[in-house]
């Protein structure tokens, strides 16, 4: 397996309520997103999909289980940042499960979870390098 | 909010396994490393972390749910790489749960589950543009 994420994919209960919430953070639905799936193009050549559980389930073969499993994190700029991302996730039906502070390594986050449940951890992380897409390199 | 992923942090049972089965598919753990929390840097620019589902819990403020709810999906270059890396994937104690074959949507891929239960799809899908650096990109 080479060091590569393509796509990460969410089950949602209703792709129109997800969809609608990560417009509503400021995310632009990419062309091929239709009634049933969603994607968004993200700035690091990866793709955020919302895909109906059950359809997730049959693709996959398995239960969809339930959310919070896997936590998302999208590094920002500043504290800033983070408490008003929070604030934005809270208005549009997120909500949030750890107010933003500072982590003992380092790392001023806060967690919300979206409609259907899924965690995202918004945080400022001196720590890391980013490049100019956006990305994050560990050294 | 800016579209990117910067960690995709899944919840594990035993750190030390998870990474092993991970190393065992060709990752290489990153340096800041440790027994509590496994990095593993992808060529985009994002981080895969593997981090103890308590550990998780308490830092996220809620509990962390059964794996399932979100799919990582993993692009390769031919049919032929699907069918090894879910052969790699199950001699390592993965568990198929959805053999290859082509989705009805031009997509070749096949499932598996993770140690922990975390879904993996590995596939092959001719209709998006790849970049150098492994990225994907719908248009």
């Amino acid at each position: 397996m080479e060091p590569r994420l393509s796509f990460v994919t969410l089950a949602v209960a209703d792709v129109g309520r997800a969809r609608a919430f990560y417009e509503g953070l400021g995310l632009v639905a990419a062309r091929p997103s239709n009634p049933s799936v969603a994607f968004f193009q993200l700035s690091q050549g990866l793709v955020l999909a919302l895909f109906g559980a059950q359809d997730l389930a049959q693709d996959a073969g398995r239960p969809v289980g339930a959310p919070g499993a896997v936590a998302l994190a999208h590094n920002v700029r500043s504290e800033a940042e983070v408490l008003a991302l929070l604030e934005q996730a809270a208005a549009l039906g997120g909500q949030v499960t750890r107010p933003a502070g500072w982590a003992p390594w380092g790392v001023f986050r806060g967690y919300f979870a979206d409609p259907d449940g899924h965690a995202w951890e918004i945080a400022y992380n001196p720590q890391v390098r980013w490049d100019e897409d956006g990305g994050v390199w560990l050294d």
